[in-house]
């Protein structure tokens, strides 16, 4: 039967495979553990590795939290009153070196006791150089699983990416996107337990994509500049995160467990005043990259 | 005549003054001036000091912008339709010896077609390392300016600023406070040359307090681990910015320059998971002060 409980434990096993494939691709990092519960009702585990041979920092947040609905829910997210559960698993991953890019993940299931339910999340990735044909292949591996279960996925998805993952007051988009989608709920032939299979095959596809992009990059050489490229990008990533991520503002706005929220921080992150790239540099070729609606399969 | 010009007009000499200052008071660090123009209506001068001898990264940024009062401006704070006048001064110094604090400092003064007008401001310390004295030597210079013009606004103020200057999603101060005040309008014997004044010793207390603690403590030795520590605290200098200061988050929704209101961040920042300090050491002493308040004369 496909309740919540079997949700939230097929996510937990996707944290621990993940953490799993995670290490072996790191090669000597490990994850550290903190198990916490939520006032109200419930908790999570959060998983952190830093300094490892590849990842400098990143955490992988496994949580199943319910109760009432409060208040701020009802505001921010329209929530009726009532009983809400929430599980989910989040990643962001901060590599040392900068040719292997950063990456973010969730899969997400929100109940409430109305009845209602849906599911949420998406992959993204975040270059420090953007490389065409890694890009390509990435959102090929993404288009992959969407057109398992439906054709109007990938379109619609990645689209919904490249708007969410944009920094406004940067006219940039956080990286070469990916796909993001929220509130899908059952529709037509598209049951409860499609959509979960779906999410699960977002989670699962997670390991494999990133530990290809890692062994392909983690070798590469690199220069004082590029690693200073990398934490001005970096920087970006946090402007992100801190001023127009829903869930992270959300989240601090609302009392949530500051230390799992910020996972998503970097380790180093660096910021100069109106920095400029040379013309058609790598970083310029870059930068001339994060925008909305590119097609990364004809670039 | 003290029209908005006038005012503006000293804001500008404020910044020259204060520049001036801190280059003197840095060795060999220059400001480099950008000059920017508002779509709309005015414009401004930014200054920037990078990779000085005492600052590694400075900005002391002077506008004055006008024009029809934007919708945002209109939802968000509260302004009636029709013209508004906006004018300040604003600075953040991020020193390179983790024993020079941080310091905030900005005046402001609105002006609105239907007639109505205030000021605002403020000076803020953030030592990465709290010394009693230096905190108390601080407070007082800041009581005294306000003493002057009325002995309610220092008490008034400074609770003020700790209230401001909070990041509730850490329960803890950005640091040890200050004063700041806001919407400051004319009432009783306090007329608008009198506010001006106030608001104009405020800003010309900035350099002589600075400068002050620049030269206590810019040439002690530090280590690496007081360094690192620096940089968590920077971290949450950009957690305060980027998520709870209300001109920063105004200033990006709504479109105004983002390299002027970003001036305030770090050149480095570092995060890292769950940081603990260890028991009674001096970080541990520092966290322990960062409370609303306290009263730093009696310390």
């Amino acid at each position: 039967m496909l309740d919540k409980d079997t949700i939230s434990a097929e996510f937990k096993t996707l944290q621990d495979n993940i953490c799993q494939a995670l290490e072996a691709a790191d090669g000597s990092g490990k994850f550290v553990e903190d198990q916490w519960q939520r006032e109200g009702g419930g908790g999570g585990r959060s998983r952190v590795l830093q300094d490892g041979s590849v990842l400098e920092k990143g955490g992988v947040g496994f949580s199943a939290v319910y109760g009432n609905t409060p208040e701020a829910l009802q505001q921010k997210m329209g929530f009726p009153q009532g009983e809400f559960f929430a599980t989910g698993v989040s990643i962001v991953m901060h590599p040392h070196n900068p040719h292997v890019p950063i990456i973010h993940m969730n899969v997400r299931y929100f109940e409430l006791s109305n009845g209602t339910f849906w599911f949420g999340g998406g992959i993204d990735l975040t270059p420090h150089y953007i490389v065409p044909e890694q890009a390509a292949y990435f959102h090929q591996q993404l288009k992959q699983v969407c057109d398992k279960h439906n054709p109007a996925y990938y379109p619609e998805f990645k689209a919904w990416a490249d708007r969410y993952f944009y920094l406004p007051h940067r006219q940039e988009t956080r990286g070469i996107g990916g796909i993001f989608f929220d509130r899908l709920k059952p529709e037509g032939r598209r049951d409860k337990t499609a959509l979960h299979t779906f999410v699960m095959n977002v989670g699962r596809a997670f390991a494999p994509i990133y530990t290809h992009l890692i062994a392909l990059n983690k070798d590469k050489p690199y220069t004082e500049a590029q690693k200073e490229w990398q934490l001005l990008r970096r920087g970006r990533y946090v402007e992100f995160n801190l001023v127009w991520d829903q869930g992270t503002k959300f989240g601090l706005e609302t009392g949530g467990r500051t230390e799992s929220i910020l996972m998503s921080l970097p380790q180093h992150a660096s910021w100069r005043y109106n920095h400029q790239v040379q013309a058609d540099s790598p970083e310029a070729q870059t930068l001339a990259q994060l925008k909305q609606g590119i097609d990364w399969f004809s670039i």
